[in-house]
């Protein structure tokens, strides 16, 4: 079993009016210090061991779980623990 | 200047309506090999050098960021490359 994590950001230049938004309030509770923010999303996924691991995550993030026209992925893999 | 990177996720025992869609997505794409998907954000933020950063990274956390009642956060603070 593994535990992969997907992380999936906008792509630089994509405007990320969320980000805006957590920064403007930001600033309005008074944490001026934040110059940007931007939002990203992950997913943790465990996965049975398989053949080509890789590359079906590869295929899972480009066929459902980012947007490869606005978004960019990349994911770890570790061993999953076992609780 | 900090790079921050906050990450939030449902705490565990919270139904994530979102990761269960996707499971099933993915079994659906033929991906049978995912047992569990659970989703969560993570938060890049640029952050001018200030004293008490921890502190005010959690204050932000707590106040706007997440929501305590079913969120649990973690940060990694770098330092900020210049583009």
């Amino acid at each position: 079993m593994k535990k992969v994590t997907v992380y999936i950001t906008l792509k630089q230049g994509v405007l990320d009016p969320q980000g805006k938004a957590i920064q403007t309030s930001l600033h309005s509770l008074g944490y001026e210090e934040v110059q940007e923010a931007r939002v990203g999303k992950f997913i943790e996924l465990q996965i049975d061991d398989k053949e080509d691991l890789d590359a079906r995550i590869n295929a899972m993030c480009d066929q459902l779980l980012a947007n490869p026209v606005i978004e960019d992925f990349r994911f770890d893999v570790e061993e999953a623990v076992q609780s």
